[in-house]
């Protein structure tokens, strides 16, 4: 038993994961992607009848990098398909879009990527959205996929984009395809992957448009404190007051908690559904709806992770600026928060200590505590307590979790990143790294040019992966002429290719 | 039991490895290097005295891409290290020369790879050269490392690629020497792992020198016949007459082999120590050495594999051609035969059945069992025997001795291989391949120019990675001059990287 108030998220956390198992506070993980999709899932029924894709499954290997009798395991992976674009005719040879999934259903990335359909109709493209491994449907072991490290332990990014070689040359075989060039998309984790699919293999892809890749996050590349610096100069960005007022309130939080009955004025306050047991599943509820609005901080009305006003950020501070300064600081940032979790106005109360568990969740755990280790803490700049991070206690953790050591350099090692600009000015091509400024997860993106095709394309007001959304009749100018450049670019390594072939 | 000859050697065959167990033929396959070690290594202890290296162990990993509880298990890594020649002071700037190591004990590419302590002063270059996992000493489970499928399974490419990526980088920070640029060299299976490394590790390596590297010796990109028809026009280019004796003389060897009394007067024929069971033993004794020495048709006299004259095919061809035209076919095949095997006048009979089993070439085995499939038939140009080559055959002789089942298509959907010109004219940079075309293994080798910097330096006359041995004082002109051009390169990309360091 330790004495010591429990740690704060230190890399960050999915709120539902986290707190108030007996007082034990398991610090979770941020994944670019994955919370959205925890929160998404609630709506899942509505978008899956409206895709345009059909589903198929690839028989795939389990383990592409050994030769053990357990290796040859077969499972199946998911992966969708549209082919209204395609040009017709016994063979092909117009292009191929593939979407690298990411980690969760990949239904879901099929929903929120519009911008593939919305492009793929100039280019003739077919449009191919392949699931990762270990996520939605794509579970080489069954229910048991997540049983202990011995199955979990085949979840890695690159088994995954082995898989995505795999299928994606055997499907332009199948398809009679084997002329048409491929270029690869992904957002978030999945825009990792895909920048890092055409740096590892450039003979499966001809280029990748990587949409707020986070692929810097990792090391000492960018200080560990960039993520929480970005979410906080969002707020400050609208309102010194409203960044004040949240800096202050984790404070007023812990004192209220450690009061007698504070526990029950908290449970007021915040309107939990049910008495709140720990002042930590407070933090981290507001704490998620600060850094999940500056991530999809969208110029536009969105109904993505939650529905929310165009410019969130703003309507947040809007609500704290406008109550009068005496006003109890705990009503200001509830009442900020509430715009995340209740803008439909549909909850008369919130879970505020839910303790479910979706599988996209877990997923991400896993591959933060083996590959995925971002460390981020929170500076005396942030709006955020101050939180330092520890490799040997989080690595402690999560041996006490899933019984597995994370190697926290295995990923620079295995694709680089530091340096990226000496080694990719002389080194690869035909990659886009997008990423709005508004995101804090761009801080550890690739924001300028490496070479005369390692292009950087930065809005300064756009959010996490803005350009993958269906275009709407309001976005703004500068989101236009963005998804214009990326046409453009991919056009070009398109003509390009064509007329390499024809030499 | 079947009635039908054994089958010729699908792909080739070590001579010690192949023949003679209770008439069943199971046919081996040739490594560009292999095979050299198991004649090299009766001569290992007069090389290794002389090594100007110290050696050195490395805790490994053994499993690079799973997370497994077994992926943690650690061995110990080899490698030799000579810092004469490198830049002193307590931080290093001065590049690193890595041999990434092939299926062999690193000793033996150290000893013959003369060139890089050659050109070490003047780069002032650390030399390092990295064992090869299940090779010589770095054996991951010890004695146990050959036992079955559940432990040769982590003797793959990808994996030994990942060790050389986690040793360089620990190297460079234990020896303060992290803005040293690394080159990479290796020759043969390690030049292929060197190109490979420069793709897959561009963020380690500046630039690789892949000498005598068949990187297209997969699926379909060279013709299955291309590796014997290169022999063959070794020979043909000597002398038609010499490759018309030798296309002959197999038929003339079946005839005899199965005639009354046929194996005695093969004995005696080929000076066997002991008696001949086999006819195929013969056939694959011969075979070895019209591989072998067209593969080291060296333009100087080398004990490389074998003590041998320079130009040792032409010697070959002129043992043949000085007989009588009437002489037996079979004494002249095997006095062209003993010039290999023989040159030194040492052996008053030759150890044709000999089923010794080297660690090297077992290890091989294995690889061409699972990754390294390289189909090679012998078509009606070549003078061997017309053979073909079938998967699933193969895939069965792999089954019966390993239970592992290749994967075929691997390798180039791992590394590429198909349309390599189009990929790389667009990505990469910095690869040297250079190719003797004297050596058979060539024409599974990049010959052309790719890019501005990842080129093909072919010579008319050279041999299996010729470049990478020592300089001698009778080395022909087009040598010097092709060691001068890989030099000159190899600087431009050092002095690239330090200008852009600079910046």
């Amino acid at each position: 038993m330790s004495s010591s108030p429990p740690p704060p998220p230190l890399l960050l956390l999915f709120l539902f994961l986290t707190l108030g198992i007996s007082g034990v506070h398991s610090s979770t993980t941020l994944s670019p992607s994955a919370a959205m999709q925890s929160l998404a899932q609630k709506r899942k029924p509505a978008m899956d009848a409206k895709l345009p894709f059909t589903a198929h499954f690839f028989p795939q290997q389990l383990d592409h990098f050994t030769f053990r009798p357990k290796a040859y395991h077969v499972f199946y992976q998911k992966y969708l398909i549209n082919s209204t674009y395609w040009d017709q005719g016994p063979v092909h040879t117009a292009p191929i879009f593939v979407y690298t999934g990411n980690e969760g259903n990949i239904e879901w990335f099929a929903a929120n990527t519009g911008f593939m359909l919305d492009i793929a109709p100039k280019f003739k493209a077919l449009l191919v959205f392949i699931e990762h491994r270990f996520y939605g449907e794509s579970m080489p072991f069954g229910n048991d996929s997540y049983e202990s490290a011995e199955e979990l332990g085949y979840l890695t990014s690159t088994q995954a984009l082995a898989d995505y070689a795999i299928l994606i040359r055997s499907l332009k075989k199948n398809l009679s395809a084997e002329a048409s060039p491929v270029v690869v998309f992904g957002g978030s984790y999945g825009g990792m992957l895909a920048a890092w699919f055409r740096l590892k293999y450039p003979h499966i892809t001809i280029g990748a448009l990587a949409s707020s890749a986070p692929i810097l996050q990792f090391d000492h590349i960018v200080p560990w404190s960039s993520f929480y610096d970005g979410v906080s100069q969002d707020f400050k960005d609208e309102s010194i007051n409203c960044f004040e007022v949240i800096k202050d309130s984790w404070d007023e939080l812990m004192v209220v908690g450690a009061k007698k009955g504070g526990m029950l004025e908290l449970t007021k306050t915040f309107r939990a559904c049910k008495k709140l047991q720990s002042v930590y599943s407070v933090r981290d509820w507001l704490w998620t709806a600060f850094v999940y609005t500056a991530m999809i901080d969208y110029p536009t009305p969105a109904n993505f992770l939650m529905p929310l006003p165009a410019y969130p950020v703003k309507e947040m501070c809007r609500i704290i600026d406008g109550f009068p300064a005496g006003e109890d600081i705990l009503i200001k940032v509830f009442s900020a928060a509430s715009l995340y979790y209740n803008y439909s106005n549909t909850n008369s109360c919130f879970d505020i200590e839910n303790g479910s568990d979706p599988h996209g969740l877990h997923g991400w755990d896993w591959q933060a505590c083996t590959e995925m280790v971002m460390p981020m803490t929170s500076s005396n700049e942030s709006m955020f307590p101050p939180s330092t991070y520890d490799y040997k206690e989080f690595g402690d953790q999560c041996m006490t979790k899933y019984e597995v050591r994370p190697r926290p350099h295995w990923i620079t090692t295995e694709y680089g990143g530091n340096k990226i600009e000496l080694v990719l000015k002389r080194f690869g091509s035909n990659i886009i790294f997008s990423n709005g400024m508004r995101d804090p997860w761009s801080r550890g993106g690739v924001l300028k040019n490496i070479s005369s095709s390692i292009i950087a394309l930065v809005t300064p007001l756009g959010a996490h992966h803005l350009d993958f959304r269906a275009a709407t009749k309001d976005d703004p100018k500068w989101l236009k002429e963005q998804r214009e450049t990326e046409v453009k670019i991919i056009q070009g390594w398109i003509d390009q290719y064509y007329e390499d072939l024809r030499k």
